[in-house]
Order: structure tokens, then sequence, then C-alpha cells
């Protein structure tokens, strides 16, 4: 049995997946790459721009995670090219080869072909953009507490949330309920009960992966919590000032985009087959057609199951599938050659609205209110356990619930200066 | 008593205790400007630059900290220009009258004329140049673990520090403790036990303020942490590459300023007498000669103590100050014109040194060892239980002090590609 070397890009829930799968790989080099230098836990991601949770709170060093897996060597690096032909990958401009290389890029925002919007109403994929999203929604009500005019004050509490998945809905329950229960009592002008949130959404109903009866459930809380829902809406225009759906012309300066997503551009470099949104079509063991030692995982895959749908690109779907690449390369190294297909076992979605509320939808099962908000809590509090962070997330939510407290409320990283963008004297 | 306009500018220690010092002031407005939303605890602002702290536990947000205090309003704005003769300030664009302004905007960093080196010498005053410096470390250690040139691999390990006041002893102290005793059994390729920290001092010892025995300790504690302590070295000249000290060239992509400060450029536009350093000689009140009614505090101020020295910019004068300025004004208010003379009572100085170390100066009373940490981390704990993040701050010394962890250990804000700069693609 000769040595092998295995790369895993992306340290994203699949990556890291596949990584810990290996941990018993023996005679062989397990190199994983990323260009940050930790694991970021998504579905929380909307709390650090809410002001909730620090970043270090829902982000743990990659390193930290495989201190004790020695098998792993961890490279801070930003993956260029992917050779299949010639099993080579490129970074740092040189090429490295590899005898097995599983692709855990994962996606980020798309525009539908508007780039140039991204300006104007940024994502929230990365640590930098929940900062960027917490720090304009803070600025907006500073301006408002500032301004005079009640027309330019009413622009300023204006918040447009664009897409009605669970990022969506997460972040307009947050903002509205941020604004009117929080930080409303800190303003001597401004009076943030006024706060608007409008969530738009281009699909018939919001939560679109969820059975209709919780869509109906959420659009009532998120009502409850003074968020006006606009279905069947598509953006079709905005910039800094404003933003246009159907006809109706929403006067806004803080437009946050959780609508449409694409893989990785790494994808443009593999030569394979693609589907429309650029995903990899792979084999039912998660191999690229033609190459039995790559395989594609989590949102930069296309992976239709029994059923012939293609699965979601949601963490619980990365992580099985890493997990399952992981073992498969296992058997590979001991010398099985058996390839059993993926199967995708479904443990249901789940969204929370607000500090209270939550819908949960497994298979069959469904339910909303706090229960359903404590089934939430509970699972992230669980998966978050692995880290080491998760005594002070714990205490932080504890604390923030009863306090309605938003510590980590610091602007940063810009100057406040928002509309000219000057720099900060000091 | 007709109504009063009493504005502060700064919401530093000094802007902050005026501010509480006239919370029973009544028929007048108070106004506290600051260009950031919150207050800074500056003296751990070193343990956020090494990952020891997320900025959320070293800052409050002002409107909070005022929350209840409701004769104060606060206003996110930075100040261009004072006008002593008419009483105005200039923010926004807009000249705004004032019967009382307290001037407190503090410091920032001074390169003896050299503006260029900041871009390579990071100082530490704001969070962000604290998450900067934190970046640049970070980076260094990954750089490293990637580079296998042993020389170039020496170089990123190599981390200067120029002034040995107590930022750069924590600094360097730090460091060196990080890279030994926390991050070492992280990285595979790299020796991170071979970290250089080279601490860089102009005068003839360090920690020039304390009494030269408490100096010494203090090296001694350096050394033993492996810090190289050069006295009577000034750094001459500085690049990205190196950095020259006296006829020694010190390879070293990073390099972190603690040396000089200067006061904040809103001196420039007051018209009255200042001091070499541009601070402003105020009268035996803190007025400003010639404005009964314009006050100077912390780092601003030149002010002469009765033994005709001038007070260290250093926490304690400011807090100090802020409170009897803020005293006097609430007299004057209530119709007193007595004005005593501001006398600083000495609660004495420390540094610590690593995580078990610190040196103590009270007056004649002097210490220093493990006995001498328990009392900085006690008078620190003490100052933040004013601050709703005193648990998160305490429950993290006392996890990372037994788990040896660094957990705000994320490289954010930038790309990783330190010296190219480059984009990161999403």
């Amino acid at each position: 049995m000769s040595f092998k070397t295995i790369v895993i890009i992306g340290g994203g829930f699949g990556g890291v997946a596949a990584a810990r799968a290996l941990r018993t790989a023996k005679n062989c080099k397990i190199q994983l790459i990323d260009r940050r230098n930790f694991h970021l836990f998504q579905p929380l991601l909307y709390q650090v721009a809410m002001a909730g949770l620090n970043p270090s709170d829902i982000a743990i060093p990659l390193r930290r995670l495989f201190t004790r897996q020695k098998n792993i060597q961890i490279t801070l690096a930003e993956v260029d090219r992917v050779d299949l032909a010639n099993r080579k990958i490129m970074y740092d401009g040189v090429w490295h080869g590899f005898d097995y290389l599983i692709l855990a890029c994962g996606s980020k925002h798309f525009y539908f072909g508007n780039d140039d919007w991204e300006n104007h109403a940024p994502g929230l994929k990365t640590i930098e953009q929940a900062t960027e999203i917490r720090r304009r929604v803070l600025i907006a009500f500073e301006q408002a507490e500032k301004q005079t005019d009640p027309l330019a004050r009413e622009k300023l509490l204006t918040f447009v949330i664009v897409g009605g998945g669970p990022t969506g809905v997460e972040l307009a329950g947050a903002i509205a309920e941020m604004a009117s229960r929080t930080l409303y009592k800190d303003y001597r002008n401004a009076d943030l009960s006024k706060t608007k949130v409008v969530l738009v959404e281009a699909g018939p109903r919001i939560l679109a992966a969820f059975p209709p009866k919780l869509s109906q459930v959420a659009a009532i809380y998120l009502h409850r919590l003074g968020v006006e829902v606009l279905t069947n809406a598509r953006a079709s225009e905005l910039n800094g000032e404003c933003l246009r759906v159907g006809d109706r012309l929403i006067a806004t300066h803080t437009i946050i985009w959780a609508a449409g997503v694409k893989p990785s551009s790494l994808n443009n470099t593999v030569a394979t087959e693609k589907d429309p949104q650029g995903r990899i079509l792979v084999n039912s063991d998660l191999s690229v057609p033609g190459h039995a030692g790559v395989f594609v995982i989590g949102d930069q895959a296309a992976f239709k199951n029994e059923r012939g749908e293609f699965l979601p690109g949601i963490a619980p779907v990365a992580i099985q599938q890493g997990r399952y690449v992981g073992r498969l390369i296992l058997n590979q190294l001991r010398g099985s050659g058996a390839r059993e297909p993926f199967r995708y076992s479904d443990k249901g979605i789940m969204a929370t609205i607000g500090r209270t509320k939550a819908v949960v939808s497994l298979g069959s099962l469904q339910f909303s209110g706090f229960v359903a908000w404590l089934t939430w809590v509970f699972v992230h509090i669980v998966y978050l356990m692995r880290f080491r962070n998760r005594v002070f997330v714990f205490l932080q939510w504890v604390w923030s619930y009863f306090k309605f407290g938003h510590g980590a409320r610091l602007i940063v990283h810009k100057t406040w200066r928002f509309y000219s963008g000057e720099k900060i004297r000091n």
C-alpha cells in the first residue's frame, strides 16, 4: 500500500467533516486548505450581524479544531486552479499534486447578474459581511438620531431584506426586535419603535423549503414583530437610496441581500459538467465523472437523491457528504474498492423568528412557537458544544435573552461617515 | 438661573467621568460627542491584539453607558473646529454654540515626524489597530508554517515592539507567551518556540515611569519569556522588511509601535497656548486661560501639579480630571463661583508581563510577581465591573488562563495575502 496525498479544499462544514472522518487514516498526508484560518458556524452569522454575538463565538481557528488530529496539515492558502487530468491544484503560484481531492469550497452570493448591487446590498456569508451589516444598521439608527427632517428619518429607519429564506426571515425578525425591544430606550430623538422592516420574497411564500403551514406561521410571527412581508415581489432595481419592487419604490439606505447563491468560482477551473447554477454534477458516490479520486461536496456539488431531486445547500447535507467521502477514502486506503452510493438522511429544517419563536419541520412532524425556539437553541448549542466557545455563546445568549442586550453593538472598521465615506481623523 | 448648554467632546475615560459627575445637573442640555459609538477600556486593548479578548469585552456602547442618565444626549459626530472667542464648535459642517465646553479627545500615535512608518508599524490605540496587529502577528505565523527557507522563516518569527512603556512591555510578554505556550502545538512545520520578540526602548530603561527596581524586575521577567530587551536603542529607520536600531539591522515583517503619542489634532484649531507636544496649557482649575467656561482634560491637556511636574497621560488622571470638571460645572450651575485647584491623588501604576507576572508601584509600596499580577487583574476587573461585559471578560480570562487558549484567533478584515494585499475571491 503506497503513500497517498489527500487534499481537502475548504474548512467549512463539509471539509471539516471529511477531515474528521479521516482521523484514523495512516500512511498518507492529509492537507486541509482554506483561505481563512477559521471554521465558521454560518447558521448563527446573522446574530453577529445583529450584534448579539461576537465573531469568535461562532468561528473557531482551524488549527485549534485539529490540534489533536496530528495527521491533518492545515494550509492557509487560496486555491486558484484545479487540473483534474493531471491531478494537480495550484496555490501560491505553484502546482501541487494529489491522489485524492475533496472540493468543499461552498457558495457565495449571487446577484442575478447585477454584481454592482453588492455594494448597496451586502450579503451574509462572511464575518466581514456580518460586521458590515451590523455597521450599516447601527449607523442608520445613529443618523436617524441626528436627523430632524421626518421623511429623511423615516428613510433611515427603513430596512429592506431581499430573500425570504431562513437567513432573510431571521434577519428581518432580529432587526425589528432589536429596534423596538432593545435599542429604542437608548435614543433621545429618534423613535426606534417606528423602525420599518420589509422582507422581499420573489416566490409565492417565505421559507419555501418548509411546508406551507409553517410559512404562514412564520409570516404571522414576522407580522407581529412589525415586519412587512412582500411575496411574489422581485427586486428589479436598487441603489444606496432606494429599491424598486414591482411598481413600488421603497426609500431606504439599508438593504441586505439574502436571496441567491452560486458555487465557488473555483468551479470555473474544473473541466467537467455543471448544472445551470454552476454546481458540479457528481456521481452517486459524490465523485466527479471519470475521476474516481476527486469528490465534490456541499454547496459546490449538484447531487440528485434517489427521488431525483437535487439536495439543498444546507449544513447537514455538507456534513453528511463530508463524512461519507472521508470514510470512502479511508476504505480505499485500506484496499476496499466498494462504493455504496451516498444517501442523505433528512434531519429536518428549522428557522427562528426573533428571540422566542421558531418553526421546525422534521419530516412529518411540524411545530412552531416557543417550543420550536427551544428546539432551535438546543440543536445549535449541541453543535457548538464541539467548540471551545460553547460556554460563552450559551452564557451570552442567556444573558442577552434576559437583558435584551446587544452588547457587541460596536461600529468598527469604517468611519461612521457612511455616506461620505471619509477617513476618520485620529 | 438660565438654561445652559454643556458640550463634552470625547467619550473616553475623562469625558465619561465628566458626564457622570453631571448626572444631577438640571436646567441644562449636556451633549456628549464622540466619533465612535463606544467607550473603550484601553488598558486591555493589548489583549484584543493578542486574541485573548473580543473587542466587545472591553468596549461598551456610549448609549448603553448612559441609558439611565436621561440628561445626557449622545451625538455620533466628529468635531472639526473649536472657536473659543465665539463659544462655538463645528461638526457635520455646522457651527453649534455652547456655554461650557470640556475637551477630552485624548491622544494618538506620534511617529516623531516619520508618518510613513504607520503603515509598517501600527500603533495600539483603537479597536481597528488592535485587530490589525492581531492579523499581522497571526499571518506571520501562518506564513512561517508555509515557509521552507529557514532564514525567511526566522524573519517571519521575529517581532519587534518599539517603546518600552507599559503597552510595549505587555505586548512583548504576550506575544512571546502566546507563541511558546499556546500556539506552538497547532503548527506542524514551523517551530514557534523559536519565535523572537525584541523590545526596543530609546531610554536607559523600560517602564521609565516606574521605580528603577521594578524596571529591572520587568526586564528579568521579559528575559525569562525569551524577550530581548534593547535599551538606549532608538529606531532610526524601518519598513515592511526590517528595522534599524543603532548600527543593528533587524530583519522582521512585524513591527508594533508603542512609543510616542501626541494630543488630538483638534488642538490645532484651539487658539491658545500649547506645550511643545501640542497639549493645551491649562489653569489650576483645568480651564483654558481667558476662557473660564472651557476645560481641557486627559491626554489633551498639559497640567502642572503642585510640584511643577506635568501629569502623565494615564487613565486615572483623565478620570479624576473629568470628575473634577463635572463637579465644578455643577457648582457653577448652582451659582457657586468657587474654584478649588485640581489635585491629582496618585493611585499608583502597574504593568503586567505575561499571564502570571506584573509590577506594581503604589507610592512607597512596590511589589512584583504573582501577587502583583493578581492585584493587576483585580483592579482591572473592578473597573470593568461597571460594564455589562464584566462577566464574560472574567470568565474568558479564567478560561484562557487555564486553557492557555487564544480563542479570538481570527484573521479577518483583510486578505491573508499580507504581502501582496490582493483581494480575496469569494
